[in-house]
């Protein structure tokens, strides 16, 4: 609970309108989009809007003072919990810091506030020709701000890089109301340690960050886009190895096995044929139009050796797009399969895609359960996801055990927990088979230099029963 | 001075032959490629040269629990201080640690140890068509380990990033002696804070790099490389801006002043009009030839506007290798032209590179100093030289003068310190300038977090009489 007194000096800070702690605006910023159970809900005491850095930096001097916990939220369309408040005290939402600053078309970089749409950045920057590459299947309603501090992915991630190659600076307002900035427009810039990357993925566990720079590209002028139906998974994993090693680098490449080609004709008019057991959509574009149609016929000619049953290739912008929408629809309609879904986030080194598959298959067939697989194949971050009802006490422990056996089996492959969506609560269990001990520590000390109070963000990443040194 | 029973138990470490403490070893570890004076030498108390992470574990236990300071080596090119044991100490040299682990030509990385050579590294890549871009000035004879520790540029930082961009992985020797592993072979992972990129260019004050993950890309099949003299510095600045903003992506855009012209002809053969003042070599790579010749068509119709006055594109491998021959060959022949060269490493945001460039000229005849200008004209990152001789007492004071307004010129443009050579000795009294007092504490306390003891490359980056909070 927060006294009195101290949530009037909030308000007197943002202005009554934007300190919020009604039973329902708390319960509507008590959950994200991750499968954490909504019940029972984790309430802040008070929901705060801020419209500027100084008040950012004002409400965040307060809560330190009082060692109020304070978790920054953007559109609460993380995967992981980021942005629940574990601990009640402030839900910090900056959804209201929605202004883009300047579009540098010069130096070919934006500069917003955290509270902006990433899809509002994608529209600005392409009219004008600039290409803002990042995007995570949220793209269209989460905040940059929320993408920073997930260093968010997407499918783009293969050709292009994920969030954080796309930062350049900062401004962050630390847990003591400090603003610091960090980073710049200078492409080359070793003036001290590297903050900004520090902060980008931080998880809203080192500070808040309030504005950004971001790099961008030209616009590529020509794209391809191919659907292509397989017999077999391992076809279609064969398929987007053989692709990657003849050096066509795609700007994605999706992979779809069969329970996902079902769900997705559950809820939309498309059909494939019988004998389809996956599916990849890949895209490849450029400056130069001979280039990616080269570079189509390659596709082809790889996917005709790997038993392809079914090819379509888009003849305008209006069938790229509507092969897209296959993939955009997918998350939903495997939701919709089963009560629950227990969905991961691992990534491995590119070359294990194929092997990985093959071992995730292994440990759902041994725990009797069904899944459904997708992922980035292009980048090795793959999303199988076990469709159960995590209600059924005889159910529940074999998701448990198959889910530790996949992490397992990722590490063992040199892979890692978390490609895009982050640690926060959904895997804070696995972080120390993933760092070590001894990296769990590191990430511990720099968490308490930043935040000796420990308020941004309390209970994330880690558990806290791990001994921290000092 | 190091109790002799503490040198045995590092010399059972690492063995007699590798923990040297003669005056003549001491002295020869006591400097490095920058302008720092040499006398009074920074001597070491001891010089260590591990082989193992091991050792390097053990050594760092030893100086830890004894208060020792220690600052890492690689090739001591450097060109800040970085290298320089200040504080007496072990000077950890990790030139022994040479071995190429594993090319992993599916994956594209290769993992190496610290002492390495970046030139060994790039020539080995390069035989199985694959490439380390990062070319520091000094890649032929610098260690990887330093390349790290420095975040090293070059020449192709304008297409392909400096340093950073191609470090997926690192084992890192923390100051207590813990072994810690940072991110890894998988292309997205966001599992716990970035701590690879808090380890690049943080310049051995946190941790001691011996094994490192680096990305590589295919390498380009064609080059185009030309050579292009104009008679204004201004009419060079204008066309590498107008190439960048038509949206050519040159591998790389060197600029260089009358005073560098003349420099070169006087150590070799090199000709060039009488009306030339300003030169640039500038090279466009690609996987298509027809692709870099029209790129190399449009920069010449760029330069025509600009008042070229001589045009030279190589024709064969060899010619394209003469005309990086000059560039290579300009650092020690502007040296050669005074006592001494006061050099500074700016970045700005490209945009800013010809009124930085005007800027510095101004400032310089205002002092009435001689001075050369070249650099990373294609991203920002400029290399003035002040011609001069410090020990003049006249002279001197005017020197640092000019600096101190350089940088202050560079900072309000919104560029930084130093693109790609660090802030070491040479640049510490300037950090607060860029960073702010609050940047500076933040920098300070993740130090104090990752190094309690402060035995880590100590008296580097900023100044010791700074208050650091707690």
């Amino acid at each position: 609970m927060i006294a009195k007194e101290v949530i009037q000096k909030i308000r007197d800070v943002v202005g009554q309108a934007h300190a919020l702690d009604s039973d329902l605006d708390r319960f509507g910023y008590s959950y994200d989009a991750s499968f954490v159970p909504l019940f029972p809900p984790s309430l802040p005491d008070l929901v705060v809007r801020p419209r500027t850095t100084e008040e950012v930096a004002a409400v965040m001097k307060i809560a330190n003072e009082h060692g109020i916990p304070v978790t920054a939220r953007g559109a609460g369309s993380g995967r992981t919990g980021g942005s629940i408040p574990l601990q009640d005290g402030i839900s910090l939402c900056l959804d209201r810091m929605k202004t883009i600053i300047e579009l540098d078309e010069k130096n070919m970089m934006i500069t917003v506030e955290a509270g902006v749409r990433t899809g509002d950045i994608y529209n600005v920057c392409a009219q004008k020709g600039l290409f803002y590459p990042p995007d995570p299947a949220s793209f269209k309603y989460s905040t940059i701000g929320g993408n920073i501090a997930e260093n968010a992915g997407g499918m783009r991630a293969v050709k292009y890089g994920v969030t954080h190659n796309f930062v350049m600076g900062l401004e962050v307002v630390l847990a003591d109301g400090t603003v610091i900035n960090t980073g710049g427009k200078s492409i080359k810039n070793v003036t001290g340690y590297n903050l900004t990357q520090l902060m980008v993925g931080s998880e809203g566990t080192l500070g808040i960050v309030t504005k950004a720079i971001l790099r961008l590209i030209p616009m590529p002028k020509y794209r391809n886009t191919l659907l292509l139906m397989f017999s077999t998974l391992d076809g279609a994993c064969g398929t987007i190895h053989q692709m990657l090693q003849s050096g066509i680098v795609p700007a994605s490449a999706e992979l779809m096995d069969r329970t996902c080609l079902n769900a997705i004709a559950k809820n939309r008019k498309f059909e494939f044929p019988d004998t389809a057991q996956a599916c990849i959509i890949t895209e490849v574009d450029g400056a130069e139009e001979y280039e990616i149609k080269k570079q189509g016929e390659q596709i082809e000619t790889i996917a005709q050796a790997n038993g392809v049953v079914e090819l379509r290739v888009a003849k305008t912008a209006q069938e790229a797009d509507d092969l897209w929408a296959i993939r955009r629809a997918l998350s939903p309609a495997v939701g919709a399969l089963a009560p629950d879904r227990v969905s991961e986030d691992i990534s491995v080194p590119r070359n294990e895609f194929p092997e990985i598959v093959r071992r995730i298959r292994k440990i759902v067939d041994k725990y009797n359960l069904d899944f459904a697989v997708y992922g980035h194949a292009g980048d090795g971050n793959l999303h199988p996801s076990i469709l159960c009802d995590m209600s059924d006490p005889e159910q529940a422990p074999r998701v448990h055990k198959a889910v530790e056996e996949m992490f397992a089996a990722t590490l063992e492959l040199g892979g890692t927990l978390s490609g895009e969506h982050g640690i926060g609560i959904t895997k804070q269990h696995y972080l120390k088979d993933a760092l070590g001990e001894a990296g769990v520590v590191v990430l511990k000390s720099i968490k308490k230099a930043l935040d000796p109070k420990g308020i941004l963000n309390p209970g994330k990443m880690w558990l806290e029963e791990e001994t921290v040194h000092d």
